[in-house]
């Protein structure tokens, strides 16, 4: 069998004309040949609408029911999905996580996919049927529901795609594929044919939010081929795919003759305002100190993005600063407090600043190629842009500017670099 | 254990706030010592709103679809009506069907339950939880998910009740119990304390649309006392209980003391507008005539509720009258149109009249008192009501009449009978 996994997102779905739109591309693709599995997302906005029903009845839903709850929203697209197939004269069959075989482990909310039992999905494609499986849920130990948490719906797909041996699996949402920026914010930005998948991981970290990165890693592991593309339009999307210049991803299939990395080392730009930076300033220069307190960021389970010691001149003091995800501030800011309590010579402050945006350069190559940074530098220092902090590895260069001046930030880098469409 | 089952219909849990009162009671049950398994309905028109979405994508939605998609209703109810329990302090859970132990059997949207294996509901139960049931639902054969048809969470709550030997199962819904006549018909119509279980099934079949027949059959069968009460006053409800002057259905429990059946012989009186009169007239009277025409009706699958054969006078032809529901007209008509095709001499002729009303007369002893039926006649004749068609069995007496004058009928009736609530 010729398998292939589509996944359309919520938007995709979010009511009878666009899920008719949808089926038709399952319809077409079951016709030309392939057995075609699609995984779909929740209705629109059905997902929240169901939480906040349930914040109506209690101030915190038990997990195991929010679980329950919030998993009828993907039910109902299954349904309407299949119906919508079969009105098109494509047999279709609509199965639940549970019903399709994918058993989770972990926390509700929260869980993650342990196996897949592929029988039932089989013996449906061998009959001929589009499969339509639920995303973001599975059944725990003892038949419990259990939701993958946000954007689990991508994880459903491309581990039903690894686990069924699936040629590709095809993303539609309402973007038409990975642009060398948010095409929102730079009106000539173009969309990139191909993107490795470690450029995808940074640039998803860098806070681009097409694909979830548990996805993307589990994509890159199988080596399975992924397509971004709009379910509302007919162009081919961005297809993300080992890096062949990197090497140490090898795909299990002949990389497709058109996805091939950009020439390019600089794909992407990416920028996120959603982000806060945290400071502890004046603490003593001692072995230990900053050690202590990562340790307890940590403890608090506070991922951080940036970690920037800097010494603070004459004092003999130095101050540490994080970048962390703005729902994560309130629990990093009393995790720092904390520390800066335990600290010796009680000088130590806590600062906190979320006016800020991280502009992100990410592409491969850039340790060889200093010049990146370099340009980085020179393209915000003439356009009057302060770094506030910044950090850089081999696929990404990140800097923290003036919330107010990131969007100017993202415009230059975008010239400098020369992402522009041709027009 | 002394196990309790409350069902909620769908306008009890229409809202949040519904939802919450409904918890209060499972929760002072729980309070009061007894184990308590909950079946609810989904929330308000959510059923409908499904359906309606489903023939927006799918002019003929396949069945099993049709049950994938509706059966999230139920199980939106459950986890907020879980929520809702945890939320005043009473550990509950939610099953679905399928996690219940529901099995069915038969076709989609309108399965039977085959069995129930108790296991997960009476460990649930054994750890003091509220046990949470979706009604209408159940697992087929495969895995696949099954309705029960329309009111089937009166049968899930009744069939749950009798396999986990509860005491009692609880109705609650936005009538306060069974009346004498329909309330807002009839102003000073009397709640009834009790009514057995045969002469509840005569009203179902009269047109009350209380409860479901099938789940009054079932709890006849299993002994199982029934409570039909509302959902918003704290008032008991009307007992539904073995008849014990009639004797055939012996109940497992000594009746309660207050559960006795009503004095009066007529117990309650019902209006139906929804059918249809259907005649097939100048059919020759020969033998074998009226069996073709019935053996028709019975191979469409048209359910009869009166049969009616009259001589039309020196002509030697005979009419057929029936009474059937109005969503079963058409294929009726089609099917006594084909029977008249068949018939030798070509003079049969089909006729359909929807402005009718059938009023009936439930109680019990109608056969050993002929004064019941004398009085029926006496009294819609001394208000100048005419009477299209009859039919008498022990238990129930039907009349026919115009449509415009049914609700005379039945006021006339509740007078003539001594029904009236005492002010």
């Amino acid at each position: 069998m010729r398998i292939k996994v589509l996944k359309f997102g919520g938007t995709s779905v979010a009511d009878p004309e666009k899920i008719r739109r949808a089926a038709e591309r399952a319809a077409a693709a079951r016709r030309a040949g392939w057995s075609v599995v699609v995984v779909v997302s929740a209705p629109g906005e059905m997902t929240d609408e169901l939480l906040h029903l349930g914040r109506r009845v209690s101030s915190s839903p038990p997990a195991r029911e929010s679980d329950q709850l919030v998993a009828a929203g993907e039910v109902v697209s299954i349904a309407l999905f299949s119906m919508a197939c079969a009105e098109l004269g494509v047999p279709a069959v609509s199965l639940t996580g549970p019903q399709a075989g994918i058993e989770t482990a972990g926390p509700h909310a929260n869980a993650r996919i342990l196996r897949i039992r592929p029988g039932r999905i089989l013996s449906e494609l061998r009959a001929g049927r589009v499969v339509v499986v639920a995303g973001f849920q599975g059944s725990a130990a003892g038949g419990d529901l259990a939701t993958l948490g946000r954007g689990g719906s991508d994880l459903t797909a491309v581990a039903l795609a690894a686990r069924l041996g699936a040629r590709h699996c095809e993303i539609f949402s309402d973007v038409k594929g990975i642009y060398t920026a948010d095409p929102r914010i730079i009106s000539n930005a173009r969309k990139l044919r191909s993107i490795g998948f470690e450029a995808m991981l940074e640039l998803s970290g860098a806070g681009a939010q097409v694909m979830q990165p548990r996805s993307i890693e589990l994509a890159r592991s199988a080596g399975l081929p992924l397509q971004v593309r709009s379910a509302f339009h007919a162009q081919e999307g961005t297809w993300i795919v080992a890096d062949r210049s990197r090497g140490n991803t090898p795909s299990r299939r002949p990389p497709m003759a058109r996805a091939v990395t950009e020439k390019t080392q600089v794909s992407s730009l990416a920028i996120h305002k959603g982000e806060v930076l945290l400071s502890i300033v004046d603490v003593p220069d001692r072995p230990g100190a900053a050690a202590a307190i990562l340790a307890r960021l940590s403890g608090a389970g506070i991922p951080l993005d940036m970690i920037l010691q800097s010494a603070s001149g004459r004092s003999k003091t130095v101050s540490l600063s994080f970048m962390t995800d703005r729902s994560h501030a309130a629990r990093a800011r009393a995790a720092l407090a904390e520390a800066a309590r335990r600290l010796p010579g009680g000088s130590a402050r806590v600062e906190t600043d979320d006016r800020i945006a991280k502009v992100s350069v990410v592409g491969t190559g850039f340790r060889r190629s200093p010049e990146v940074a370099a340009r980085v530098f020179d393209t915000l220092s003439k356009s009057r842009i302060n770094i506030r902090m910044i950090s850089a590895s081999d696929l990404r260069i990140s800097c923290v500017v003036e919330a107010s001046q990131g969007e100017a930030a993202l415009r230059a880098l975008h010239g400098a670099f020369g992402l522009a469409a041709r027009r």
